[in-house]
């Protein structure tokens, strides 16, 4: 029988040379965030279903591979839904398996516990250029600190670590959960409505200000409640100080304390910062997840039209777990798409070592092989990557090949 | 609804102790592999259901997490048997995913391919101590070196890395398919029965030399036979050469080239390793995988009962998939032993660097906080690790378990 060579539908085989930009950028990944007192930990990625299927997932929970039940547990004949063939699943992201080690694990954690977890995620999505059923994560999460303190330096490590990785001029955006509702309410759309209403609002960049109203209306909101919302975007966009301008708007239908709270996220990232970006208010800012209860960011990259990453306070998610909610806020940057980028900009993995390729003629002897293996280990030890291969019939090519694999110097050994 | 908070059955979550090892191996890994010429590169963790059943896994294809179909594709009405159910898996192993890998790109990949692959695997298992569902496995490969240098380079590299780990004095283990072929041959015995007589010989190092004689008496092997097997492994035992001695006893059983080879590898890794352990040829190994053609190896560490490590040639795996046998060679270390080793041994990662935490108290002013961290912000430019948090009521306790992680300096700010 032959076997398939393919991967799986919508997953792919890494080559070398990607594997070369990955490791690097998990290298610097690490090392930054490490300086920000993230400590690694890792999650199984298999999961419970009932978990991944706890409505914390949105739109991904119809994307889950299930695992089929094994053994007696598995019965053909009665199995009547899919629940009775299926126990688990791969995780759709990082947040769901971070919230349950850190339920499971709390009373050994410090406190603030600050967690980084890079690993793969899986969802069956209808497969497209540069979206992959398998994709890795690369998440930051604080977990026990109610104030801004974490928003702040979640903000201040991604950003640190995309400089590092040679992305400037970025923008970090900032909104809340809670002026995104108050914006709703005064505009008097019903609290039902809500998720409607902010699907059509996160088009805004795409579709502008005239889609957004035409959209709106289409789905059968009032023309008043829609003129009203419009009007507090333009309002934004034209005041001096659009934060201001929006709670003068909102007024007691934004507690003072949200405004405080994302003027000092804003004004201590800018105060602090040490590299090349922005960080700025967006009021159109969405971002999916229904399990967001505060502030929410997101990084556009210039480079890249969507967005690169993003993250925000889910001070509700611990308490589905223990039944006590704790303080939670994280930070995914789009590991992917860097990637990507800076495969496409043809980026050069820095401070690669020496290499050195050995080829040997076929049939040499023993001792003389041992000869030159003897050399190779020595210059190993010294630091040089040394490759002992036997010459190919074409040698030209074969060292056309290696050159192309980055191996500079060739030494030829021959019977 | 409350959520389970333990990871699934037989997986867990991996704290931030024993990630900093893991890290820190994987490195080590990296470092000391690339020196050899070995490039990373990564297959999708779900592989076809087709290539997993394929006979290549041996027990290991009974433990396969099964992913159910999606879609239309699933239908549990029609369902009848669990292949109308399921089309991929979990890989049980890297080495077929890293076959396929190899069968679908050689034509871009350097001859010969030189591969490094670390990953995770899953196997149904029963749940025990030490071992899980969810475990990583780190494989060298060489592609299209049919002679024993691609033996040398495996044994070299890998012992070369286990010696980086702090691991001295241990023992790789080397065997032939073909010798262990060729003894049971002369001694007698049909060759129908040989997986039987390995499986049992495989023993040899928990039950001794009466042991197995028992054994094989009582799965009813003539008594004329037995005695002849086990006189070849007392001749063994007893020669000052052993191959010398065997390969007499095999005569015309055992191709002259066979010997040559083993030879040639024990030889050769005897006069040009830098490190501290020994290799040699053990007539009783038998590694239980059944695409294993040619040499064997297995890596034995004092301080650990069983095997850490092993592998082989299997030149016969790449014609699965393409129809064209391509010569292979493997090594895998027990990535898995290895850790818990080291964090058993209390192992502590070097070179951490410095770290520092800043105490704030709560309440602070926006500006005041904004010092401190841009404080922080230029010690962490300096490359020192900074924890920015806020004091806890006990901050004695706080202190004690940042102490514990490792922070050795703590600077305290106050209103």
């Amino acid at each position: 029988m032959v076997l398939t060579k393919k991967p799986v539908t919508g997953m792919k085989d890494i080559q070398p040379r990607e594997m070369q930009i990955r490791d690097y950028v998990i290298r610097v990944i690490k090392e930054t965030y490490g300086m920000y007192g993230f400590t690694p930990i890792e999650t199984p990625c298999v999961e419970h279903i009932d978990n991944l299927s706890s409505k914390q997932g949105g739109e991904n929970e119809k994307l889950i591979f299930k695992i089929l039940r094994r053994g007696e547990k598995l019965n053909l004949k009665t199995a009547e839904r899919e629940a009775d063939l299926v126990d688990s699943g791969l995780r759709y992201d990082l947040t769901v398996p971070l919230v349950r080690f850190y339920a499971n694990n709390a009373a050994i954690l410090p406190s603030p516990f600050k967690a980084l977890q890079i690993g793969n995620v899986w969802r069956a999505e209808h497969p497209q250029r540069g979206r992959y059923r398998q994709f890795m994560q690369c998440d930051i999460d604080i977990f026990g600190e109610p104030s801004y303190l974490a928003e702040i330096e979640l903000i201040l490590a991604t950003s640190n670590t995309l400089n590092r990785l040679n992305f400037k001029g970025f923008q970090i955006r900032v909104n809340d959960r809670r002026i995104l509702r108050s914006m709703a309410a005064v505009s008097g759309f019903p609290e039902e409505s809500y998720d409607t209403v902010f699907i059509i609002l996160d088009k805004m960049d795409k579709i502008g200000m005239e889609g957004v109203e035409r959209e709106l209306l289409n789905s059968g909101f009032e023309k008043e409640n829609v003129d009203r919302y419009l009007g507090l975007f333009r309002g934004f966009q034209d005041a001096s100080d659009g934060l201001a301008y929006l709670s003068g708007e909102l007024l007691h239908n934004l507690d003072e304390e949200v405004k405080e709270n994302l003027a000092g996220i804003l004004n201590s990232v800018q105060t602090t910062k040490t590299g090349d970006y922005q960080v700025v208010f967006d009021p159109t800012l969405v971002r999916g997840m229904s399990y967001y209860t505060g502030t929410i960011f997101e990084i556009a990259i210039p480079e890249f039209g969507g967005s690169c990453g993003g993250g925000g306070r889910y001070d509700k998610m611990v308490g589905k777990f223990t039944g006590n909610d704790t303080p939670a806020c994280g930070f995914s940057i789009g590991f992917e798409r860097i990637i990507l980028l800076l495969t496409e900009q043809g980026f050069q993995v820095p401070d690669q070592g020496k290499k050195t390729a050995y080829l040997i003629e076929k049939g040499v002897g023993l001792d003389k092989l041992c000869e030159v293996i003897s050399k190779a280990q020595e210059a190993r030890n010294d630091g040089t990557q040394v490759l002992v291969v036997h010459m190919n019939k074409n040698k030209k090519f074969q060292k056309e090949q290696l050159k192309a694999e980055g191996y500079e110097e060739f030494v030829e050994f021959f019977k």
